[in-house]
């Protein structure tokens, strides 16, 4: 196996984030379920966007938000994942090379436009996602990169994913290329409705083998083996992977590896402002340390950081330097 | 004189900002002069952005930020500035309705693209501008909507305008109609380079009657009478004019009128992250107060207030109600 040219390769939907401020009574009257992610077309992505409140845009979509959390720490990040040949393609483009990410790109010049997603942040700094997925539709086997997948440590899918069927096909490829390459695969089960959509699918690929760990939250758990009970749950987890991290939000965090479970507990934030990301960015400190050959418990604080520093500004990706905070913290990075 | 349908109109270059976190060395090796404004054209703006680090768009523009205040405070603001009929275009009009701001745009098809602001945003909080005016370059007296105008209480103009030529000659239009209406009119002086390139015509503005009102901060009103002393620059401008606010960042602001000066000190910031806005928010205020009818004392707290909010957070636009900050200083708003 040659040395890894990449820690941490990152594949799923490149989207733009449209973040907007809310009262809880917009929610309401759009019948929407806080703290979701729903799936939209055009057309509402439209009627949406009129209506919400004044916006930022910037670069997200979770795997894209976890490339730059593993480069902020200093770690060699690739992704991958389907833009168009259009202003917020390039401006999501820009963003990855900014920050350093090998983006092997070909943007889409159908017409299509890139993928955003209206996030609307009520006052309680929860987001409610609502994505127009439009160009990530056609992310195909094409976009895999042979070299770049197998030239990484770790390759990590999200979720997400599983819902436009290319992509799914993509996923299922790529992971296949990571471990003939003898390299770890990792997902996020993204999001309790999209357990619920793709439940025996995921269950499957834990099962088989092809996935060596996977990120999820409490929701999704349970959502995964359709149960209310934690410790249920978690224990069904141990016996499908060998190595899983659970995120319970500011309860901290569990990494479940070879039978063992080792709580971390989630870092200080002085004032939570937007909860867009957090996942994402635990994934990001949690795959470096991994890639690195870091401590489980050392790797979870580092996805603790992360987090921390992610919700208490809004947007999903770090505006500190996480290499610099984790120094400051007395973690190895 | 028909009762105002705005509190105030605001004219000037529409712009997306594309705010990015910036090193000190980057400002060096680009030759960039700190704190400055600088207009460049197409070619260079796409060079600096692919060297610029990872960006968030949100929509600026002086005369914009300064709409958006007075809106944040509960005024009844209108916006007159170009746009194109492109991505950003959209975001920036979807902004500006969302904010409840009359917009009476024609945007424009030709190709040229909506204007850019790409700003660097130093350690020390300050920002560096790079702007590429595109399609503000094509606002015209045609834009200039006679019922807004002749409706407005008060028409603020940005100096910037007087960079592109078209818009020199809207601006003066707009003001001709507003006092054909009765109304005021206001000028900020934008930037001492932009003082450096117009000084003239700015002096002969005001003592010819076109204006009743001036922003300027220090660097500023030095730069108009080209003299280092501030005493001196301050005799001048109440000669000249007869209600002027000369603002001194930390130190507060100096309202100037019929021969007497009230000092204003400068409201509290917890952390300054981004001065981008602060004198548009500044003047926000103070034109939300005046159109009121406060005091010109109230009226500049209203502006030091504002100031703070927006200085607090990337981007140069409130992202707190301005109403619900004064009502908490017990600043009648």
């Amino acid at each position: 196996m040659a040395a890894a040219k990449f820690d941490v390769l990152t594949i799923g939907n490149a989207i733009v984030d449209v973040l907007a401020q809310t009262e809880e009574d917009f929610l309401v009257r759009e019948g929407l379920v806080k703290g979701s992610m729903r799936l939209i077309d055009g057309k509402e992505a439209d009627r949406l966007f009129e209506h919400m409140g004044p916006a930022q845009l910037i670069s997200g979509g979770c795997a894209g938000n976890t490339a730059a959390g593993v480069a902020s720490f200093g770690g060699r990040a690739a992704f991958i994942g389907k833009v168009a040949d259009d202003e917020l393609g390039r401006f999501f483009r820009h963003d990855m090379h900014a920050l350093g990410i090998h983006f092997p790109a070909t943007p889409l010049t159908d017409g299509t436009p890139t993928a955003r997603s209206m996030i609307l942040i009520t006052p309680d700094s929860e987001r409610t996602m609502n994505t127009f997925l439009a160009a990530c539709q056609e992310l195909s086997p094409a976009d895999i990169d042979r070299e770049t997948v197998e030239g990484a440590a770790i390759t990590y899918l999200e979720g997400y994913l599983w819902d436009p069927p290319k992509a799914k096909e993509a996923f299922r490829i790529a992971a296949r290329l990571a471990h003939g390459a003898k390299r770890r695969v990792a997902i996020t089960l993204s999001d309790s409705f999209c357990v619920d959509r793709f439940r025996d699918e995921f269950i499957d690929l834990m099962r088989t083998g092809a996935l060596d760990l996977v990120f999820a939250n409490r929701h999704e758990v349970l959502s995964l083996y359709q149960t209310s009970d934690f410790e249920t749950a978690v224990s069904c987890l141990e016996r499908d992977i060998k190595l899983a991290v659970v995120t319970m939000s500011e309860e901290g965090s569990m990494v479940v590896a070879d039978g063992r479970r080792v709580r971390v507990p989630a870092a200080k934030v002085d004032k939570i402002v937007d909860l867009t990301g957090a996942g994402d960015l635990y994934a990001a400190g949690f795959l470096y340390g991994l890639s690195r050959g870091f401590a489980h418990e050392v790797s979870g604080r580092l996805g603790s950081l992360a987090a921390a520093e992610v919700i208490s500004h809004v947007g999903a990706r770090p505006v500190e330097s996480l290499r610099q905070l984790a120094g400051q913290a007395g973690l190895a990075a």
